[in-house]
């Protein structure tokens, strides 16, 4: 931390009165004078020729302002046709192809959303449809249908990442982690066992659908956007339109929720080119069906081959990871590296080998989602470890015990770890829900009872940077300029508690900025549960350079030495005489400077080697677990979970109640993905995609949870919560399944049907 | 300066485009959803009590959203009702009295102006009208109507400043400057005159009107406002409505001009008002009727008693000056330090005596005015001038060269003066006027032509501060946030340069904010020709931040120290070794910083001793010169203004072509004043309250004006010159008619009729 602090706890939120009242100005709410809005019209096959497209009557209706097709953007010599934040291979709109069912072909902006869906009525389209290719097995084949073509190229965050695309293929990106020697792992090993697992593709769910109001002006490019990475879609717009990124304000208002699903251009492109085609504010905003087709979870098939001496000990783990990254690569590239790296799970596993590959299919592309990879890595690890116990005849609990890292050992990528507290949170857990390896189900009429474990590793973007400014005013109050995003997590409330700590202030006299990347300074993103950590610190620097001036100036007006002031309560006073005392606006004011102005920035380091793996995975690690209790309902196959205790350690903790919250959030999320969602596609074709066929969990369907968030008396380093207990819950949920009915499912996720399937085999054996 | 740096100039503006376009975004065009409109009802009289009030039927009138009386400001308990940048004088509404005919009595916000105009129709008002008082020297007679019952509260800016306010008077401020001994001065001298002056009440006249949108959240305030001091705004809505300072944002789009009009709160406090009651957006924008009797100029009464030698050396000076301040201070008592301190001009007078009052009157405030405060002195000191001149048989030319202010001579205020270049410049003049003191008058049929001079001086604020901040972007482009505010005089232009040339940028790589309070640092205000010296020495300090990071960052990655690194067109390289270079992206993106931040601060010492006048009046002196020749019909009076040369001292010019027009606004402004430009007030009701009955001057009245910029080569300072040349002009044209006609008007403006009496007068004698 950057200067002495008071350490602050604060329960609340700072902007609660707005929530409740129903005052927060969401992008989506937006409206500006003179402002059309826009429609898309989306391809209905998932992979053709556009052989006909006519757009002429679409353009003649009255009220349309602007008609875009892809042949017109190609008119444009100063736009860059296709963008993409790793590989640039997604057109703004279609050009010539299609690649998956939902791509969007025609943009139109009218005075309202009625014209503009009549004008896309009108329009003419024929596909001349292809062979697709939706499984990432199937698209890895031997003379699978090609996605693209000629292969893309690199975009801006691609600099510290090597691209193992090969052209021919869909592979679009290939992780590598070598550690020990896994072979002769394996040879010493006891046993070896290799077990497949998948899940599918998943929605987000925000609360608020995607937004966009674009506004052009000569030369520059202003757009409001629910995003969680502001500074990248200011650079991706500015690399697409031509100009410098001063040229290019990207504001983002509070957000209704995010979870990875708003990170990076997707639809922001088309706003800018329809409001340059029309000289007016354009909005667009998606429809829930529209969010289906935008971004998902990676779908993934995960083949895990793990050498375990008798005894339990973890000697060689071998994992394939095969991410479906959809049509564009997005940031599937990246997803990989962290889905990879975790393959081994939070255990010392001392020979790893790790292949994890995102794979081109014709399906919507796939990105960021709460957890960035490590869920559908964990789900295989951690089904695999109670695997493991049973053909070894062990507890899974002992098992896991033994093998957990602690502090001083080494992790897959070969770096050591310390401030571990997997054992504590484990036995915590298990405490909690009472588990009992040698207890038999509980049976009660039909339904039966029994209760599962599971322990996960993940870590934040590494190396990663946050920068913060602030203004302390004349009058003594604060304010905060932070491009983290507030999405409901209370980013605003935890920043506003970490700068009011710095110098003893009250949180309420703290005002933390919405983004404007044109005013407020550089964050990579609210994205891997970076930003209390990550942005904090920045404001922490910040806040010390202003503490550090405002000593100076105290210490001038009081006349004195810095080293003899101390800071209590909003006044700078003199140690032993506190009647020699100014508050901070008398500091300002008499020192005429008007403001004190501090800056700050946080710059992690760290990064894998490309070819091996090896180095730093993340600053720090989120480390998790969970323990379920279930109860199945033998006819029907329907589970319920009865109890769910979910564990996080957080380093500190700055807001207790949303500490709690957060991973409550987890909770229902991995819920959520344990038992009932899955984007359902049949070849190519989304069948599920509204929310009467997605389920997502009902608050009749959860638990009430117990939580319980970590902390360390004298952590100074604050992790991130906002993902630590959602890895943790689907594997829990599974193993408990399985202890209850003995039906191991693998492919998540674990659907009554499945259940019943299972139970008939188990019959029939 | 704060860096080494490579001086650019620049001819143009760097948002041309959207002025020429009509794009650029005014307040007064503003309009957000759910917007309401707001009118006032103003008073009649310029003296009364409020009798009677009834609101009732407006309050029943179907799209009436709020009515506000002062009596209702009064019931909030969290608001001040009473404000003023020095003294808290003003009601927010009237309560109880009205103290002039314009004041706002009744607000309302409705869903349109027809609307809110029916309401304010049906507002029942009776006033109970009491004696008035109009002038300022009737007004500090004994037993004048007092305007004020009670002695106002000061404000925020009060802090260094005596105010010399009298129970029981009308005396609002008395600014006093002593130096030597006057009567000794006047006793050596061989003669003494003494002559009154007089300017009167005058309007801004802005393109755009004053207009302000306030919108209200829980315990936040938002405006945008065509304010030029933003700061000083939010200081004061934090004090009204009892808030800290980070919970009011000021927002401040580009202006339709300003021109000291639109400095701090006049009816702003109502709009927020009218928001908090209503709960939705609500504007309101002055009509120019409004506008007549929002702010003025201090009209002025002014006594100069001169004595001085045979030779035409002056040795001492005794002025007088009662500034009509209106019914509230405002920053009047500002004002009259600025004409106190400069009323003996641009000469070296050894002896000195000012007495300078704010008067308050029934008449509409005053305030800031291109100029502030020396316009009203400058006219009565350059206009007695040459009365000396004449009554010493001398060349009005040779008297001013004779005392005018050299290098490290004593001005009035005990402050030795550097960096004079006033003998220059009028020689300049004179020159290019081709000025011949035996010359007779030029007849030609019935018109008459003659030429006259004028030399001015002026200061700045000071003490004052402005702050900024800069991001050096990842790839390479610049964001400078600045609170100073662009209203046409180019001054985005101008800090565009600043911040350029520190890094060798092209100037479009750049892009200066607008204001945002919550988001761009301290600045006292757009005043005073201020902001190029005092805001753009704070953004090359907060470049010269930038610059040194990047020197570092740059020298660790090419291996060198950086004193052996140079920067050259956006790349750092090493010197001798241009292949070792890298581009200021790559500095920013390779060390993974994000943006590189800096910020600066100027903060000017000085300020006068509130007793004596003496000290630090200005951080370096704006001086102006102008000659004017005239032609004057004998038969009409009109005046033409043949040719005008305008002459003032920049420092350093940044930008030739707006430094060219800003002397020729400057002289357009001047023109007005001297022969057409008068508030007419009968019994304090105002008689020419619209732009049909109060001239300005046209495109057929100005002369082709020869302006010249006089440049120091070396000069590292850059005067604002936004208002030098304007008090020279009504002098200059005043002192040419005298010289053509004989006529020696002492009361602004010089009409015709004025003229025609004087030769009337004349061929009586």
């Amino acid at each position: 931390m950057a200067a002495p602090r008071k350490p602050l706890t604060y329960s609340g939120m700072v902007d609660a009165r707005e929530r409740v009242a129903g005052r927060v100005a969401y992008t989506i709410n937006m409206d500006l004078p003179n402002m059309l809005q826009a429609r898309l019209l989306r391809s209905t096959v998932p992979h053709g020729r556009i052989a006909r497209l006519d757009v002429s009557r679409a353009r003649r209706v009255p009220g349309v302002a602007a008609v875009l097709t892809g042949e017109d953007v190609l008119q444009r010599p100063d736009v860059f046709p296709t963008f993409g934040p790793v590989l640039r291979d997604q057109p703004i709109l279609a050009v010539g192809k299609v690649r998956y069912a939902g791509e969007p072909v025609v943009a139109v902006a009218a005075e309202d959303l009625d014209i503009a869906q009549e004008a896309l009525d009108l329009v003419e389209v024929e596909y001349e449809e292809l062979p697709g290719v939706f499984d990432p097995l199937a698209a890895l084949a031997e003379g699978a249908p090609l996605v693209h073509d000629t292969p893309p190229r690199s975009g801006q965050t691609a600099a510290d990442l090597i691209i193992h695309t090969r052209p021919g293929t869909n592979l679009c990106n290939h992780f590598k982690l070598r550690r020990g020697d896994v072979e002769r792992g394996f040879a010493g090993a006891d046993f070896v066992f290799e077990d497949t697992f998948s899940s599918p593709a998943l929605q987000h769910v925000s609360l608020e659908t995607h937004a966009c109001v674009a506004q052009v002006e000569s030369g520059r490019i202003t757009v409001w956007a629910t995003s969680q990475t502001p500074h990248m879609l200011r650079g991706q717009l500015a690399e697409i339109f031509k100009l410098p990124i001063s040229r290019v304000r990207v504001i983002v208002p509070t957000l209704g929720g995010g979870y990875g699903g708003k990170t990076y251009a997707t639809f922001e492109p088309i706003v800018v080119l329809l409001a340059q085609a029309a000289r007016r504010p354009v909005k667009l905003h998606l429809t829930r069906e529209e969010e289906f087709v935008t971004i998902t979870k990676h779908a993934a098939v995960v083949r895990m081959k793990t050498g375990v001496k008798q005894d339990g000990t973890l000697v060689a783990r071998q994992a394939s990871l095969f991410f479906n990254t959809g049509a564009y690569a997005h940031i599937g590239p990246r997803v990989i590296k962290n889905g990879g790296y975790a393959s081994g799970g939070a255990y010392a596993i001392p020979n790893v080998w790790v292949d994890s590959y995102a794979v081109y299919t014709n399906t919507p592309p796939a990105g960021a989602f709460r957890g960035f990879g490590i869920s559908q890595s964990a789900w295989a690890n951690e089904t695999q470890i109670d695997l493991l116990a049973e053909r070894l005849g062990m507890d899974p609990y002992a098992l896991r015990m033994k093998n957990l890292l602690g502090d001083g050992q080494t992790f897959a990528t070969g770096q050591v770890v310390e401030d571990c507290h997997f054992r504590e949170l484990l036995a915590e857990a298990a405490g909690r829900i009472g588990w009992d390896w040698k207890a038999e189900p509980v049976r009660e009429g039909g339904r039966v009872r029994a209760k599962g474990l599971a322990c996960i590793i993940k870590g934040t973007l590494t190396p990663s940077t946050s920068t913060a400014s602030v203004k302390l005013n004349e009058d003594g109050s604060l304010n905060v300029l932070t491009s983290s995003v507030e999405m409901g997590q209370g980013l605003k409330t935890a920043l506003a508690v970490l700068a009011a700590e710095q110098l003893d202030l009250p949180v309420h006299q703290v005002l933390v900025s919405e983004v404007d990347t044109d005013l407020t300074p550089y964050d990579q993103g609210t994205v891997a549960s970076r930003s209390t950590h990550a942005m904090g610190e920045a404001v922490a620097l910040a806040m010390g350079q202003v503490r550090a001036q405002l000593l100076q100036h105290a210490a001038d007006l009081l006349e004195a030495s810095p080293d003899d002031l101390e800071i209590v309560q909003g006044t700078v006073r003199v140690k032993g005489a506190p009647e020699r005392a100014l508050d901070y606006g008398q500091v300002v004011r008499q020192t005429r400077r008007g403001n004190l102005l501090g800056s700050g920035t946080y710059a992690s380091r760290g990064g894998l080697d490309p070819e091996t793996g090896q180095g730093i995975a993340s600053v720090h690690f989120h480390q998790g677990v969970g323990a379920a209790e279930v109860e199945v309902d033998l006819e029907t196959g329907q589970v319920k979970v009865l109890r769910y205790h979910g564990g996080i350690y957080a380093g500190r903790v700055i807001n207790p109640a949303q500490a709690e919250l957060q991973t409550e959030g987890s909770i229902a999320f991995g819920l959520g993905q344990a038992l009932f969602e899955e984007m359902v596609f049949e070849n190519g074709r989304l069948q599920n995609g509204n929310l009467a066929d997605y389920m997502i969990p009902s608050m009749e369907d959860l638990p009430r949870p117990s939580l319980f968030v970590l902390e360390h008396p004298e952590a100074n380093e604050i992790h991130g919560i906002g993902e630590t207990a959602l890895p943790a819950v689907m594997p829990a949920i599974g193993n408990a399944i399985y202890r209850a009915t003995g039906v191991r499912v693998t492919d998540l996720p674990i659907t009554p049907e499945k259940i019943l399937r299972g139970l008939a085999v188990l019959r029939e054996a």
